[in-house]
């Protein structure tokens, strides 16, 4: 069977413009005699919805699209994800849905089983899951369309399994000649590897050919890498479609072509083109050509310049440097060398008199050179002021630079560096800032080695550095890691030799007590297992003593003189 | 039987601070001879718990905190809301429990079976459903135990049943002699008359003693309003806590006082007291006591200024009027009255100085006076930061005087005048503003007359008016509220006659286009059913044009040539 792959990229509510792109597609495909063409999952809304979900209009559209679509198809056969109305009036309004289009109408229909409502995922909020996925035929192949994690439960779980019914062992049972998996996976660092394995594993295990169909591009937090690919039934890659973006990739699965499973890209490389992906959608998704952002002389600014200038080419980035009397020449040296560097169009604002005319009208108690925090965020914020004008008056977008080393602790200024519409590297830890950095130079220079070089500092009083205020980044980025990521405990942390007591509980005190910060930050991207934005939803006010006395034993309370018999309590594993 | 109700205000992850309060009560408790104390659901922890419940430290903690209790208790019986774990691997690790505690154990668990994941609630991301909740025998009557929504089904819903089983049912054919509900059932408007109802119809039906007991007190957005009630068997009711504080309510069920209910508050009243409770726990809770604000002479910061009065006390509360050249002589002259009315202190500190340094350092192109959205927002941004540096110099937090017309429209400058730590009227509606306002001075005058008169302008340019650029406030917080919390199409808006197609057209357009903005708004408290922040989750980057092009037959896409067979389709019901 020829069949094409159509690893698109579709943006969220935009039912007219997603229909566009799959008619044309449809269209390429009937020119080329292709067979079945997959689109993924929800091709037709974008994904994730979110409360769109909870428009009742938005649905009728997308079924009104979808039936356009089989019309328009003729006699193309492909499969669409879209959303479905639960014709029950128990449970959710809504499915999750895949249709079979062939001939002109809608032959068939599936509901994703398995809802993700762990991590980033709220599915189960909106949709019912479908029990059973019994196989259909289409030309003579008997074929399973499941979605996402109807198959690819991926989700990080302490759980042995998070769902109650597993699709998977249904399909090595009826052993299909096709499984086919319409997606839209969200790209973070090792899930290429890990969802590849996986795959492997199932198409082996259910002696299927695999069509595995993902989604690419941004959408909000997200990113969506692509890499569709195909399994024949022994678990080899036999077509894979590219990382981060549109691809439609064609094969016949009875006489594939050769294929060369292309080489892993390096982590670095990985984590460049998701945020380059990120950046582009998120402005022309939104019509926005131009970005400003301050450019300190700094690593983070000087990586997100790079960034953007890769996102929306060089003549939409246009860099500030807003020198204060705190301000090393070298600083504005390395921030001209830099735009230079990037062909960027640059200016210079300095901020002193803007400061001294903020100094002397708010405090009655004039101190000369004051430098207390009051004193170095105000600095902060007149620069986060500046480039909101600038972009108020030229309609660009401004790109914060922070972080998430300094967003984990708060070491920055709300409404002053973490001021814009999106904060690229707000995923990324100050040693990965580094190593992206160098990555970035390997073939001809971009960043200047001095801003590698250099130790980090803020400039917003004299000689500081951040290592006054903060641990070694080093040291630092691994108690982030393993506090945010890895859900371990502050103890356990000074136990594994991380760092020193003292130093790990009052990092930890500042990443707990920094999350009103964290809630008016811009939006930045995953690409981490766990990004501070939105894979954490934690209250704002609370009390956190608990997590600094650990208790190693865990309490089964046993109950008596109680009709209702519980099973004995266990301790569900630990991470 | 003698029981006591705990209307208790607990503290999210403050499981030894909760634990104190408890014990506290069963010291006193024991004192009079209760014979059962209940205290509200998840006590132990707070609520809602949100991604602490990812800590499996926090779980266990309270567990062991659970077990100390017991022992403490002694003779003295009681019910306490908790978390517990799910002892199988299957499903979700952890239940939402209540425990029965007597003679110093724990002899009972009930979990909760009915898991609100609609709206602001997201219980299903972490907790297991329990299937069935067989009551149990206490003190030789028959007792069940619920949580909640496995009674207190209020969530809106377009859907018949949304959930698949219904204790309730089960609840009418056991007949238990008690049902007992713990809840954290959250206020807006309304709510408790809708709450007050729909549990005399369950005593009714059961005909059984309902005693119900709800969370008092706010936690981030959410405001829990106590109302505490005891209903008899013929559904009426027999004794009430008070609404938002605190209460230890006792009474004798076979022998209970005589009880009038309670004039049902208006909703101003309601609302005030809802919005103080706000933000009186947000300070203290964190350890904050002195709040700072901008006094523009505008009637929002007045009615924030005069809730802060209440909510801190008038020592704690310091005003900042910030007049620029755009200021009228009346709008300071009312600020310093209103600010003598409150009793606050106050300052004042003109920003033409420091916004002329803005302006005499970003553009190059110099206009004298220029008055576009650029020069406007600066000075709502240096106003912002003001605001910040004395909060910083003094440990204060900043209050945001946004209200949710500004918000919905984005009426309002991000990094400006939406700086704050809260936004206590930030889900109140400009209309609502000047209601509440009035409600204020009803004995005394709080609010001068002048302020509630004048029309409402924000003062960044020549004799601006908000209705230049907005319909009148009457007229734009209908279509918020039909848009927002109805769901109501623009079409269907125009058609109900609140305003023409092209008025009621562009405020969608501005509501939905102002995503952006709330993204980075400061924390506000429901109080609506619908507020602008943690009820809603829509996509920053998405198409909207969906809405416009409203079709009015539903599509029911039927399927052929399908080995599986689908129920026929049908829409679900419109709201």
């Amino acid at each position: 069977m020829k069949i094409a792959i159509a690893q698109i990229n579709t943006k969220v509510g935009d039912i007219q413009g997603n229909s566009i792109k799959i008619k044309k597609i449809i269209e390429k495909a009937a020119k080329l005699d292709i067979e079945l063409t997959v689109f993924p999952e929800l091709s037709l809304t974008g994904y994730p919805p979110k409360d769109l979900l909870n428009n009742k209009d938005f649905v009728t559209a997308n079924l009104s699209e979808l039936e356009k679509i089989a019309h328009f198809a003729g006699k193309t056969a492909c499969i669409i994800g879209h959303i479905d109305f639960n014709p029950s009036l128990k449970g959710k309004a809504l499915f999750n849905s895949a249709a079979l289009i062939h001939k002109g109408k809608i032959v068939a229909k599936r509901h994703k089983s398995l809802l993700p409502d762990h991590d980033i995922f709220d599915e189960s909020k909106y949709f019912e899951p479908f029990g059973k996925n019994i196989p259909l035929e289409f030309k003579k192949q008997k074929i399973s369309i499941t979605i996402c994690d109807d198959i690819l439960q991926d989700g990080p779980s302490p759980r042995k399994q998070i769902y109650k019914n597993n699709p998977i062992s249904n399909l090595t049972k009826t052993r299909p000649d096709i499984i086919i998996n319409i997606s839209a996976s969200s790209y973070c660092e090792g899930k290429t590897i890990k969802r590849n394995k996986l795959l492997t594993k199932i198409a082996k295990k259910t002696g299927s050919h695999l069509i595995y169909c993902n989604l690419v591009g941004a959408n909000d937090e997200l990113i969506f890498d692509g890499n569709s690919m195909v399994f024949d039934p022994k678990g080899k890659t036999i077509a894979q479609a590219a990382a981060f973006k549109e691809e439609l990739l064609i094969l016949d699965l009875k006489n594939p072509d050769d294929f060369k499973i292309p080489e892993q890209l390096s982590k670095e490389e990985e984590c460049i083109q998701a945020l380059t992906l990120g950046i582009k959608d998120f402005f022309h998704k939104q019509g926005f050509k131009k970005a400003v952002l301050g450019m300190s002389g700094g690593i983070d600014s000087a990586l997100v310049g790079a960034l953007a200038v890769r996102a929306l080419g060089k003549e939409n980035v246009s860099a500030v440097m807003m020198p204060s009397k705190y301000t090393s020449k070298e600083s504005t040296n390395d921030a001209k060398e830099l735009c230079k560097n990037l062909g960027i169009e640059s200016q210079i604002i300095p901020i002193n008199s803007i400061h001294k005319a903020y100094s002397e009208n708010i405090f009655k108690e004039k101190k000369e050179n004051a430098t207390d925090t009051a004193e170095q965020n105000i600095q902060a914020r007149i620069r986060g002021n500046i480039l909101m004008a600038l972009a108020n008056k030229n309609n660009w977008l401004v790109l914060a630079t922070g972080n998430k080393s300094e967003s984990a602790v708060g070491y920055c200024t709300l409404y002053g560096d973490t001021t814009g519409a999106i904060a690229p590297i707000g995923d990324i830890l100050k040693t990965d800032v580094y190593k992206i950095a160098k990555h970035l130079n390997k073939d001809s220079v971009v960043i200047p080695q001095a801003i590698i070089n250099k130790a980090p500092s803020a400039e917003l009083k004299p000689n500081q550095k951040d290592q006054d205020d903060l641990p070694p980044y080093g040291t630092l980025d691994k108690i982030i890691t393993a506090y945010i990521e890895e859900d371990i405990s502050p103890q356990n942390i000074v136990d594994s030799g991380i760092s020193d007591k003292k130093t790990v509980f009052s990092i930890i005190k500042k990443i707990d007590a920094n999350e009103f910060k964290r809630k008016q930050f811009p939006l930045s991207f995953k690409v981490s297992k766990k990004s501070l934005g939105c894979c954490r939803n934690m209250p704002l006010v609370k009390d956190m003593s608990f997590v600094f006395k650990h208790e190693t034993t865990t309490h089964s309370s046993t109950t008596s003189a109680d009709k209702q018999a519980l099973p004995t309590l266990k301790t569900a594993k630990s991470k």
